[in-house]
C-alpha cells in the first residue's frame, strides 16, 4: 500500500500560486490534489497516508495545514482516521474513470442548410436592446421582496400589465386577479391536465390538427383526447355529437394550427353555448393572435365568456420562444386550483424575467416590436406567396391570413415525395400529416411552411431552396 | 329594445386622440366602446344596433368604419347579422358585474414588524448592477438559437459555468453533461418523485425535521415517506433498520435543515454504503452549502459517490429565491428520464436568466457576492450569540456553524409559550414542532431563527424583539 502514496507523493506538488493565498489557499489546494488523486484511482482505498508532520516537511507548508485537510477530508468520508491506524483512503472511495468533460458552448451547431418548420419565430429579431433597457429599469424599480419567495400567480406589475394588453389587443376579459404568469404553454397544459382531471373531466376534445407534444401533455394527465373534426371553417363544434362526452375542449381558435384557418363566427357561438349548457371548458391556445395581416386580428374567444374560457397566451411567437413566458386568464371558479398547482410546481416563474416584460409592455415596447415583426413577416408571407406563383403556379397556398406559417395543397401522394426532395435540398420542413390526429379522416397531401423561423440573411436561400423542392 | 341602444348611444363618444390614428384607429375605438357596453350590460343581448350608416353620421366618421367594426365583432361572436333583421347583440354574451381591478403593485404590504423566519437570505443584497451588468454581456454574447426552443437541460454556458464552480467550492464531480438547470428545489423534486415512481421506488426516506412543503412534493408523486431520526449528528443513517424498504433518502448533509448540524463523517459513509449495497439513491439537498464559517464548507456528499447521489443546488440562499435558479447533478443513469420530465414541465427555464448567471459565475461575482454574504451572516450570528449570551443566558444555542439559521433550545413547554410572546411583540418566528415530521418522536422545545432575513436595517429591531421575547 505504501507503492501507491510513494508513486503519489512524488508528484505532489502546490501550485505557487497557492502559496501567496496562506494557510487556507494551501489546505484547499491540498485537499483539492488529494480528493482527485482518490478519484482517479491513483491513491487506492486503504493505502496508509503520511503523517501530517511528514508530509509538511515534504511540501515545506505548517504541519497544521496538513492535519485541517486531513481532518476536512475525514469529515467528508475521503479519509478515515483511526487512532493507532493513521490516516488513511477510505474503503468506499472506488476508483472511477476520468470522464472527458464535453466542449462547452459556442460551437457550431450543425443544423439543417435551411430551415422552413413551423412553431419559431425568426430569432435573430430578438429586441436586445429594448429588453437590456427594460431589464435595467425593472431591476431599478423592483421592490427587495421581488427578489423573495412570490405569489405562484406572478408578479402583479406583469399582470396588471398584460390585462391592459390583452384587453386591448385581443379583446380578453383580464383581470390581473385571474392571471397566472406560467413558463410558457407548455406549462399552462400541464397545470391543466391533473386540475381538470380533480374536476372528473376525462375526456378533451382536440382538433384533428395539432402538436403531439401538447395532446401528449394532457394524455399524461390521465385524459382521453377525442378528435374533433377540423375543415376549412375551422374545428366542427356545431355539431353536438363532436363534443359530446367531452369535459373540456382545446381550440386554436384565433388561428387554428397548422391549418391556419379561423374558427368560423357560428363555430365560436356554437362551442361558446356548449359551454355554458354543459358546464365544458375552453381551452383556448391563443399562441400567434397578435399576428393577423388583413385585417385587425380576431378577437379571443375568452372576451366572449370568461367563466368558461381558459385563454391560455405565449410571448413564444411575438417576443421568443427563450424567455419561457406564458400566461393563463382563468374563470374565477379555477383560479384557486391552478395557483396550487403552479406553486408545487416550480413556485412562481422568475420575478426579474416578469418585471422586465411588464417594463416591456407599459413602455409600449412590447406593442412597437408586435407592429414591426407583423411587416416583417407580412413581408416574408407575400414573398412567399408570390415566388410560388411564379415558380409552382399548381400549388394552392391556404392559411395565410394570419401567423407564422402557411400551408402548400400538394397532389395526392405529393407529400412524402417532397419530403425526400427537401432533404435531399437541405432543407427542413414538415407535412401535414405529421400534425394529423390518429383518429382523424386522412386528409389532404400538404406541406406546413414556417416563414417565421428563418432569418433575414437565410430567407431567400430557404426560399429558393423550396421552389426547388416543388417545381 | 331600441331602448337600450338609445341610453347608450348619447353616450358614445369617440376619443379626439382616435380621431388622429385614422380608421383603424377609430374602429378599433367603436369596438372597444361595444364590447364594453355588451360586457356591462349597457346593451343587452338582443339590442339592435342603428345602421352603419346612421351610426357613421351621429359620429361623423366614414361609413366603412363603422361596418367594418359590426363586421369585426360579428366575426367574434359579440353581435349576429342577419339579412333583414339588422345587427343585434348576440343572445350568448350575458351581461357581467363590473369587476374592480386590484390596485396595482408597490402598494407597501403589511407584514408582520419583524420577521426571523428561516428560510430566506437579507434580499435587500441582490446585486442589482453585478447581476444587470452580467444581463448586458449575456445579451450582447448571446447566439440566435439562445432565444429558440432550447435544450431541457438548460444552456451549456450555464452548465459548463457550474460545474467549475460546484468542483471548486463543493467538491462537486460534475460533468456538464449531468447537470439539469431547474427552476428552484421545490421544481427539482416535482421532477424527481415520478421518476423515482417510475423506477418502483415506492418509499423516499426523510429526515424526522424538514419542510412540509418538500414531503408534500414526494407523497403527490405517490411516494411513501418514512422517517429517519435526526439527533446531534444528523440523520441516523448508521442504523440499517432506518433504511430498510427505503429506495431512496432525502438528505441536508452538509447542513439539516432545520437543526443545523453536519452529518457525521460515519454516517456520511453509511449512507454512501447503503446506496452501493442496495441500489437505493441519495437526493442531497445543498441548499446553503456555501455557508460555513468556523471552517471550510463541508464537501459535498455527491463527490464521494456520483452514481448514487442526485446532487440538488439553487441560488436562492446565495442569490435570491425570486430567481427560481436550481440545479440537479445526476448519475448517468438518470440523466436521461430527467431531462425528460423537465422538457414535458416547462421544456426548459428562461435562457437569458440562464445565460446571465453563467456571466456572473464566470466574471467572479458569484465567489464575491457569496464571500460577502459570508461575512455579513457570520457577523450577523455572532451578534445573535453575543446578544443572547448576555440577555438571555439560560438559552442554549445550536446549529450555529453555518447557514442562515440558528436553533434556542427553550426550556421544556417553553416553544409555545415563546411563540405566542413572539406574537405579542410582532415578531414572525417558527417553532421546531413545525418542522417535524409527524412519525418522529416528540422532541425538544426550540426556536428556529432565520438571522438572514431580515435586512441590515430591521435587524436590530428584531434582535430586540426576540431578547424582549426570551427575556
Amino acid at each position: 500500500m505504501r507503492d501507491s502514496w510513494a508513486t503519489f507523493g512524488t508528484d505532489l506538488h502546490l501550485d505557487a500560486k497557492l502559496r501567496t493565498k496562506g494557510a487556507a489557499g494551501l489546505r484547499a489546494g491540498l485537499m483539492d490534489a488529494l480528493r482527485e488523486a482518490v478519484r482517479t484511482g491513483r491513491l487506492i482505498p486503504g493505502t496508509r497516508l503520511p503523517s501530517s508532520r511528514g508530509l509538511a516537511a515534504d511540501l515545506g507548508i505548517a504541519r497544521n495545514t496538513v492535519a485541517d485537510a486531513y481532518a476536512e477530508l475525514v469529515a467528508e468520508g475521503w479519509l478515515t482516521a483511526r487512532q493507532g491506524s493513521g490516516t488513511r483512503v477510505a474503503q468506499r472511495t472506488e476508483p472511477r474513470r476520468a470522464v472527458t468533460r464535453t466542449t462547452p458552448a459556442r460551437s457550431i451547431r450543425t443544423g439543417p442548410a435551411h430551415d422552413l418548420r413551423p412553431g419559431s419565430p425568426d430569432l435573430s429579431t430578438f429586441p436586445r436592446a429594448e429588453w437590456l433597457k427594460a431589464a435595467r429599469r425593472a431591476l431599478a424599480a423592483a421592490p427587495n421582496d421581488a427578489f423573495g419567495y412570490g405569489d405562484p400567480r406572478g408578479r402583479v406589475e406583469l399582470r396588471t400589465a398584460l390585462a391592459g394588453y390583452l384587453a386591448r389587443a385581443r379583446g380578453v376579459y383580464a383581470d390581473p386577479e385571474r392571471i397566472v404568469i406560467c413558463a410558457g404553454f407548455v406549462q399552462a397544459l400541464k397545470l391543466m391536465g391533473p386540475v381538470l382531471h380533480a374536476r372528473r373531466i376525462r375526456e378533451v376534445a382536440v382538433e384533428s390538427y395539432g402538436l403531439d407534444v401538447h395532446w401528449r401533455l394532457l394524455a399524461d394527465a390521465g385524459l382521453r383526447l377525442p378528435c374533433l373534426p377540423v375543415d376549412d371553417a375551422g374545428a366542427r363544434t356545431g355539431e353536438p355529437a363532436n363534443l359530446r362526452g367531452a369535459g373540456a375542449v382545446l381550440l386554436t381558435a384565433a388561428h387554428q394550427f397548422p391549418t391556419g384557418v379561423p374558427l368560423r363566427p357560428d363555430r365560436r357561438a356554437a362551442v361558446v353555448d356548449w359551454a355554458r349548457a354543459t358546464g365544458g371548458l375552453i381551452l383556448e391556445d391563443d399562441y400567434d393572435g397578435e399576428f393577423r395581416y388583413d385585417r385587425q386580428p380576431v378577437g379571443a374567444l375568452q372576451g366572449l365568456d370568461p367563466e368558461h374560457v381558459v385563454h391560455l397566451g405565449t410571448a413564444s411567437k411575438s417576443l421568443a420562444p427563450g424567455l419561457r413566458l406564458g400566461w393563463m386568464v382563468l374563470p374565477e371558479n379555477l383560479v384557486r386550483e391552478v395557483v396550487e398547482a403552479k406553486g408545487m410546481s416550480d413556485w412562481s416563474s422568475s420575478a426579474l424575467e416578469q418585471l422586465t416584460f411588464a417594463e416591456f409592455i407599459e413602455s409600449g415596447a412590447y406593442d412597437r416590436h408586435v407592429r414591426a415583426m407583423r411587416l416583417r413577416y407580412r413581408r416574408r408571407r407575400d414573398q412567399l406567396v408570390a415566388v410560388l406563383a411564379e415558380q409552382a403556379p399548381g400549388i394552392r397556398i391556404s392559411g395565410i391570413a394570419a401567423g407564422l406559417h402557411a400551408v402548400l395543397e400538394l397532389p395526392d401522394g405529393g407529400e412524402a415525395s417532397a419530403l425526400r426532395a427537401a432533404a435531399w435540398q437541405g432543407l427542413a420542413v414538415e407535412g401535414l400529416a405529421r400534425f394529423r390526429h390518429p383518429d382523424a379522416e386522412p386528409g389532404r397531401d400538404a406541406l406546413v411552411i414556417g416563414y417565421g423561423t428563418p432569418t433575414d440573411s437565410a430567407w431567400a436561400g430557404a426560399l429558393n431552396a423550396l421552389t426547388r423542392v416543388l417545381s
